[in-house]
């Protein structure tokens, strides 16, 4: 299903997008005078191609995934069944992206993607499990290619369940103790980029740990040379089910013609996978916020993307992802219902 | 009235600050993920000292006021007659400041504190004006320090409206042609910095009227130099209505210990005064974003100020302040209602 959307994707249209900016720069206020708000408006009224486009409808996905590296390597603040824990909150609504997300207004989906263990009481919890846990990157693939092409189609299947619902925008978010470490690893492959430069202290690790998580990514890098071959590859041999499941989203959103917003460094993993598998899906792609842990700048900078906030975070779930979807409606809002110079009389400046 | 409320201004307490700090490590998230959103939801909680700090009523109040120097030095994109249009649009529900306000749920008071002319049919215009526009600072005095005095005033009053009306929240927002030249006189007088260093392109000059607007500030300085003996003199003798009002509402505010969120460079202007005459108002501030106008990231470096977005906005009427508004609500939803590790029977990470 994937390659299939994959391939759907289409370049945004030079039509649109000047129709957009001369409308923005007809607003009663300086041309480009609300910055960012501008950038967004214009371009998130490309990829939706409407007169009026509207983002109140919101969601975020976030999907949950367990992490052989983490059960076997002590690379985490936090032991592996925090995720479980996590997912509990997340489906009781008492966590951060549970306030974060009524508070903007945004429904949650959490999608047990690859959760070493899910209990069967949580009501609500949406279970498409690949795998029970991802294998230890340290010492072989995460994942066989064929798992990480099901967990990429779970993605695209939330994304075309959030565009029948009525979706215009959708948010990436994830759950996986020590999942830190396969989007370094993934960094490291992909950009590339040195283990060290992308490699950080995750939630909140000491000096020592902080050492041996790099030496486990050089050790995951090294046992997988001979399994990367392409995007896809990488992604089975040193990522995660939730990081897939991150990558088959944004495809499938760029594929419906949806705003896709990557929260932090770890969605960031995924939506990089997707871009590496089409370019064009950048285009359908807000960056939220650049994350504390400090491979995020990194990719920023040699990806040429300028992330919209930040704000010193790095939880993840999809936190930072939230905020961001709100800008994006009030950059539609602006788009929509502000006067323009002739509208109000006013001669527009240099 | 305004020397009043300045002395009545407390320090934050040390103990609110401590609890508030310490709730927040105890939520169910690694110590200090959230970033800046736990920083403004521990400062906020210290600001109300309430157990439950709600950020829902939220205001914005925006200050029109003209300045001689635009009528006389044409140092602006757009005629002075502008102020008076986009007064009118503000009225209307028409502008950047309504749509944004309508957006993130925020109240507007538009006030005439110094407006040349303020056409008597615009229903609900809140009339305080103090003069007809302010003289041209180039030549003389932009106002009587005794104007200065009840331009603080009125922003005082309009703080204390604002929270006897339930608001625990205000932001500075400003109309004005022009007013980035007072506000560069401003800074530069009392950071002190260079002229050249705190004076951008305002709505979108040119290099010539760039070049034009650095000369008049310089004579502006010049021509007032014996008028500038403390704070309220500089502002009298360099600043405009609008920005006196700012500074009151800075003022009024942290006496009423509301939390107040100053939006750009202008705003920002009236804020430094009202630092400037009490250092404690610095605790009842949050800045809202730094301003593409050049000055803005001068004053935030020298007062070791972070601000809390960069989307290289230079609108002002407050747009900016709004947003920040709405962040600092999410940040206070996160302390009231997120679960603690106790109650999830999680261990907290190191």
């Amino acid at each position: 299903m994937w390659k299939k959307r994959l391939k759907q994707i289409q370049p945004l249209s030079e039509t649109w997008v000047k129709l957009a900016k001369d409308r923005v720069d007809n607003l009663v206020k300086p041309k480009g005078s609300l910055g960012l708000l501008e950038d967004m408006a214009i371009r998130a009224a490309a990829i939706r191609e409407e007169e009026y486009p509207s983002f109140d409808k919101k969601k975020v996905v976030v999907f949950a995934g367990d992490h052989g590296v983490a059960t076997e390597e002590n690379i985490s603040a936090f032991p592996q069944e925090v995720t479980g824990l996590m997912v509990k909150n997340f489906i009781d609504g008492v966590a951060a992206i549970n306030v974060i997300s009524r508070s903007v207004g945004a429904d949650v989906d959490v999608v047990d993607i690859g959760m070493k263990e899910s209990p069967s009481d949580l009501q609500g919890l949406i279970r498409k499990n690949v795998v029970r846990g991802t294998g230890n990157i340290a010492r072989g693939p995460a994942m066989t290619v064929e798992d990480a092409e099901r967990a990429i189609n779970v993605g695209v299947e939330m994304a075309e369940k959030a565009c029948d619902q009525g979706f215009s925008i959708v948010a990436a978010g994830e759950m996986g103790i020590g999942n830190t470490t396969p989007s370094a690893a993934l960094f490291s492959s992909l950009l590339p980029a040195d283990v060290f430069d992308v490699t950080g202290r995750g939630t909140g690790i000491d000096d020592d740990t902080l050492g041996r998580k790099i030496k486990v990514i050089e050790r995951a890098l090294e046992a997988n040379k001979n399994r990367i071959k392409d995007p896809v590859s990488a992604l089975a041999a040193l990522g995660g089910m939730e990081i897939a499941g991150i990558c088959g989203l944004c495809i499938g959103g760029a594929a419906k013609r949806m705003v896709v917003v990557v929260d932090g460094f770890i969605a960031s993993a995924g939506a990089f996978v997707a871009m590496k598998l089409n370019p064009l899906v950048k285009e359908y792609l807000f960056f939220a916020h650049c994350s504390q842990e400090r491979g995020h700048r990194v990719f920023f900078r040699k990806e040429n993307i300028r992330p919209v906030l930040d704000l010193n975070m790095r939880l993840g779930e999809g936190t930072g992802a939230c905020l961001v979807m709100q800008l994006i409606e009030h950059a539609a809002r602006i788009y929509n219902e502000m006067a323009t110079f002739e509208a109000v009389g006013i001669e527009p400046g240099s």
